[in-house]
This record gives structure tokens, C-alpha cells and sequence, in this order.
């Protein structure tokens, strides 16, 4: 007889490529001018025609991992052969290297957003997958070298508007961790020069945006790591964002021999800002808290979006494989059984966006430039691999 | 006995003066170093040091238009005063002329916009407006020379960004109308040279966001003037942003002599999007629509916030000053009702911002970045001067 982990991959297995992905093929993949569209309605029809290049890497990240994990690479050949290849020809600003947020259908220039290198740590982790899961090294080469790019973008210091208040925000280390652990996966030559990098990230998040004298993980600091707490933004708590961050450094305890201290840092991080951030009255993660508890400013604070709630059922599982407590299990029950409840749209597959406080639906869409194919995909991805794990154990 | 509309004249008079003035002056002006705060909580106390520059034009204009229109030019004398001083000194960036959009309580710039002209804009209201209260002809002076500013600021094209899609927002043209509206009060002297300009305004208006099509005024359309139906931003309708503009319209109207074309073309404007924006189920203005009835991609779409049920207010109630049609009346009372109900905060006086669709509370405070004595003042305000109106009328 099954156990009730192997039941529970299964599960997570037949959602991700029976579920989730085929509903970004038949409806968001575009077989006419290449890469992925993610504006699309509940039932998959088209609202919007331009591309987000920051889904063109996040979903060439998605169906490669599924590929390689799954034994999928015949299946989700085309669809990264065209990510890939939309990437490159349309995703890059000639005159300087630097990639576009928005391009339309055919890959025109539309939106690009100087001060951020979201839409290149999103291609790095995508040429880096594709490489693992094809066998095409030179996408590991492309990913690295894209890596230091962005690197010298965030020496060189044009990131930082002239006026802005100097502060730290806790999105950019959060990501690079993410970055560079996949691209480590991918380049096993460069793990020393990746590992040191990651000690850097690792300390930064530890030593600014991990604050014990109020148990939380601040979203920005000063630069000087001051609590900024008479401004909105520096009271403001993002618990989906620091629980994200958290299983990041999980994920690096277990590739660092279960290394206690950070096992310790990110179980906290999960413990301080689950206890903060999920809605006793109505389940799930809330969108935004204020650190002080005082009113927000931010008027979608108390909504319920879905990626939150991904990153919260993995953490809450990858803390259970790690320490074995089983008081993350049931956390992460109460997670798998909100998101069964309010977010899986039975009908038409995949999951809703945005729920209200109290879980009714804002609005029935299934992807825009912020939704597509990733967080929720990735959460079924990385749980199936948790909970094989756990069935052999057990 | 009074007749009803003079009773509405007091009782608009009263919240002015006795409710939402009061709220901002105790609670938002900074007697220490200058100028206004806004970001405050239901209670008044203070949620966020920096400041808006926004907000010191904007409420210069309310402070010194309920001076002139009220007789308290002695009351509101230091808060205008310390205004004009607070932008003067630190709004604007002496580097280029443009002005910041928040600075810090003590004036050190914290955020400048380059790519918006709207802090300018309020700066010109609010000088024209100070000149005209306390006679300082010299502040018209400077609000003609900003205003041209702005123009030049225009017509260098520095405000698109380089890789956007050519496009036209309803935004500017229509803030446009209302600085030029009341720079023209203050400036005499410039009246026919602001009526031309006025009226390219109100071309640009009708032409491209006035679409009979589908009986909706939309907030951007291409350049040619085509509908953007595959993009969301094109599909977007924000009721209360064109119901403003229908009463700057009608305020035209009134201007020229109650000339028809344009009381049509304003009540028209109202007619069509009172109708998508009213909620027939729980009333009020509805934040967002979608012009082809889809799904929202921003997910604060059906919220309630404060400032679209002013501008209904006002809008109705100038449309029956100017047409007599006893409907518009109906409407107004129905806004009325609904603020009064939901929006007014009866225990710490103001309203709340931000209510849910169906009218809970979504955040309790009074003021942040883009709520601040404006709006709700300039509502009481015009309908005052309306009421008083119709009550010698009728």
C-alpha cells in the first residue's frame, strides 16, 4: 500500500502535467510568432497580446525543470525551443545589452524598465534549466555570462534614482540567491565562485532584513540597516515575499550537508512571518502587514494572491523533510487544503489570481504580466521532489 | 423657511469648514518645519514623515479658495502662508527647474518623477488660487510663468519613455483643462491666449477619448486616436477620472455662457460612465471598468475609493444647475448618500479612503501619498457655491 507522501506526489505530479502546464501549451504558448503569452482569460482566451519577458525566462524555467524531472523532454521540446528562441531575438536592447520588461506579440520593444534586472535573473534561470534538461551546455555558458552582466549593471550603480532615499530592499538579494543556486545547478565548474557569492547574499539578508527585536523580515531598511518605521514602506511586511526568501535558505542548507545555521535562519523566517501573515479568520496568506500593526496604505493589503500561497506550502513542506517537526506539516495541510478550497479553478484548470479577504474572487483571469506560468507550477515541481523524497524515508 | 438647496449649502458649508478643514489643519500641517502631511491615520496621528509635493499645491488651493469663498483669509493666512514658503524652498529641483513628487518633513527631496508634469500642475492651482485670496498678484505671476514651464517641459517630448508605445492618456489634457481654468481666473490678463489653449484641450478630449462606439470615455487610446481593445491598459475605464473631466467640461460651459455643445458633450460624459461605473448592487463609483466587460488585471478594480464619489457628486450636481433635469438631481442624491453612509468617518471626522466593493472597510486612514485635503474639500466647496446658486433660483 501507498503512503500517504507517495499519494500526495502523485497528486502534486498529475496537477503540475496534467493540470497546469497543459493549460499554458493550449492556451498560452504561441505558435505563430513564438514564446508565451500570459494575458489570458479563465477559460484561456486572449486579453492581452503583448509578451512579459519576465515569463518568456520564468516559463522557459518551468517546462525545462518538468522536462528534466519528469522525463518530459520530447513533449516540452518546442515549447522551450521557442522560449529560448523569442529570449534572444526579441528579449535583449541591442544598444546596451539590457533586457526589455514588455514587448508585443511579434517581440516589439513596448516597456523596459532600466532600474530593475528582474527580466535577466528570470533568463538566467531559464537558459540554465534549458541547458540541464536538453543537454546544451552552451545555454549554462549563456546564463553565466548573462549572470555577470547583471552583476556589473548593479556595480555600476544606474539602478539607484538620483533622489531616492538610499534604502536596502530585501527583493534583490532574495532573487539573486535564487539565481545563483540555479545557476550553480547548471555550472557546477563556477560552485566556488557561486558559493562565495551566495555567503554574501546570505549575510546580507541575515544581517538587514532578518530582525529579531520585532520578529519579523523587514521588506526595506536604511542602508545603514535603520528600521525606517515612520515611513509606509519601512513598516511594510510582504510574509508570501520573506517566506519565498525563506525556503531559499532551506534549500541551501540542504545543498550545504543540512547546515544547522541556516536551517535555523530559515525556519525562522518561515516561523516569524507565517505567524504574521496568515489570516486566522479566513485562511491564507495575506498580501501586505504593517510591522508596527498600524493602518496600511497599500489598499490590496488584505487580498489573498495566489503565489504567496505557493511559496508558504513549500516552505512550510521543505522545513518538515528538513527538521521533521511535524507542526510545518500540518502547516503546510492548512495551506494544500486552502488552495484546494478557493484558488484551483475545477473547471477550467489552473488557479484563480486574486481572491478578497474574505476568499471571494476579485477578478476570474488566469495570467498578466505578473501571473504565468511559474510560482504555482513551480510549487507543484518542487513538492512532487519533496514528497518522493519523504516516501522513501518513510 | 429655506428652501432645500440653501439647507445643502449650509450643511456643505459646515463639513467644509467645521469638519475636513479642521482634520488637516490640527493633524497635517507642519508648524515645525512647513507645509502639509498627509500620511495620517483615522485618528489624525501621524502614519508617514515624508511629504507629498502634490499636496502642498493642492491644498494650497483648497486652504485659499475656502479663504476667498468663505471670508477666512485671517483662519487660513499661516497654513497658506507656510505652504507657498514649503514649495518655494523645497519643491523644486533647482538643477532643472522640474519639481520633486515627495520630499522628506524637513524638505530633502526623496522622489522626483520625471516623467509627469502633475506636481507642477497642482503648484499653478494652488498659486493662482493664493493670489486671488490674498491678493498677491505676484503668485499669479509665478503660476503663468510654471504653467508655461510645463508647456515647454511637453514639448521637449522628455516625458515619453524611450521604448513605450505610442499612446494618449485622458490624464493629462484633462488635468491640463482644470489648471488652465483656474490659472485663467487669476490671470485676466491671459484669458484669451488660456482659451485657445483650452480649447485645443477640449478637441483633444472629444476626439480621442470620447468614443460613441461603445458610449464609453476611455483613459488611452494610440495616437492615431485607435482603440487599444487587445491591451489592458487600452480596454481600461476609470468611471471617476472621466466623470471629473465631465464637469471641468461643464465648468467650461458655464464659463462660455452656457454654451450647448459643451454642456452636451459634459453630460454626455457623465450619462455614459455614471452608467458603467455606478454599482447598482452595493452604489457608489466602482474604481475600474473593463470597456469590453473582461476580466481585471488590476486587482483593486472594484473597490471603492474616495475620490471618484466627489467627483460624481459634483458632476451631477452641475449638470442639473446647468440642464434643470431633475435626474441628474436623483444621482446626486444617490452619491450623497452613499458618502455619507460609507465614506464619512463620524467619530475622528474626514472620510475613510478605501472601502471593499461591497462598502467594508479596507484601511481606516485618512491620508498617505495620494489622499490629502483635496478632493473631499473641493466637493464641499463647488456644491456650496452650487447649492447657493439654486437657492436664490428656485
Amino acid at each position: 500500500m501507498k503512503n500517504k507522501f507517495s499519494i500526495l506526489a502523485n497528486e502534486y505530479r498529475f496537477m503540475l502535467l496534467d493540470n497546469v502546464l497543459p493549460f499554458w501549451l493550449n492556451h498560452g504558448f504561441d505558435r505563430e510568432y513564438g514564446g508565451m503569452l500570459t494575458g489570458l482569460d479563465r477559460d484561456g482566451s486572449l486579453l492581452e497580446t503583448d509578451k512579459s519577458i519576465w515569463f518568456q525566462g520564468r516559463a522557459l524555467w518551468v517546462f525545462s525543470e518538468a522536462a528534466r524531472l519528469h522525463g518530459k523532454q520530447a513533449e516540452y521540446q518546442e515549447v522551450c525551443s521557442s522560449l529560448v528562441s523569442f529570449i534572444e531575438r526579441f528579449g535583449f536592447d541591442p544598444s546596451d545589452g539590457r533586457m526589455y520588461f514588455r514587448v508585443s506579440r511579434e517581440g516589439k520593444p513596448v516597456v523596459k524598465r532600466i532600474r530593475y534586472v528582474f527580466s535577466e535573473t528570470f533568463a538566467i534561470i531559464g537558459f540554465a534549466s534549458y541547458s540541464r534538461a536538453f543537454g546544451k551546455k552552451e545555454y549554462a555558458t549563456k546564463a553565466y555570462n548573462l549572470f555577470h552582466t547583471v552583476l556589473d549593471t548593479l556595480a555600476n550603480d544606474i539602478l539607484v534614482p538620483k533622489y531616492e532615499r538610499k534604502s536596502r530592499g530585501f527583493g534583490l538579494p532574495m532573487i539573486l540567491l535564487n539565481t545563483a543556486q540555479e545557476l550553480r545547478e547548471a555550472c557546477p565548474e563556477h560552485a566556488e565562485e557561486l558559493n562565495r557569492f551566495i555567503d554574501g547574499l546570505l549575510k546580507e539578508i541575515e544581517t538587514y532584513f532578518v530582525r529579531p527585536e520585532l520578529e519579523i523580515v523587514v521588506e526595506q531598511c536604511a542602508e545603514d540597516g535603520a528600521l525606517e518605521l515612520e515611513h509606509f514602506e519601512g513598516r511594510l511586511l510582504n510574509p508570501g515575499h520573506a517566506i519565498e526568501g525563506a525556503w531559499f535558505i532551506m534549500r541551501e542548507a540542504r545543498y550545504r550537508n543540512n547546515d544547522a545555521t541556516l536551517m535555523q535562519l530559515g525556519t525562522k523566517m518561515l516561523d516569524w512571518m507565517w505567524k504574521v501573515g496568515w489570516d486566522k479568520e479566513h485562511g491564507g496568506i495575506i498580501y501586505f502587514r504593517d510591522a508596527l500593526g498600524k493602518s496600511a496604505t497599500e489598499y490590496w493589503h488584505d487580498m489573498k494572491f495566489w503565489w504567496p500561497q505557493c511559496e508558504a506550502t513549500i516552505a512550510n513542506l521543505m522545513a518538515y523533510s528538513l527538521t521533521g517537526d511535524r507542526h510545518y506539516l500540518e502547516q503546510f495541510s492548512q495551506a494544500d487544503q486552502y488552495v484546494k478550497r478557493h484558488f484551483i479553478d475545477g473547471e477550467f484548470g489552473e488557479w484563480y489570481g486574486y481572491l478578497h479577504k474574505d476568499n471571494s474572487l476579485s477578478t476570474p483571469l488566469k495570467g498578466n504580466m505578473y501571473k504565468g506560468p511559474f510560482h504555482i507550477p513551480r510549487m507543484y515541481l518542487v513538492c512532487n521532489s519533496l514528497f518522493s523524497e519523504l516516501a522513501k524515508v518513510e
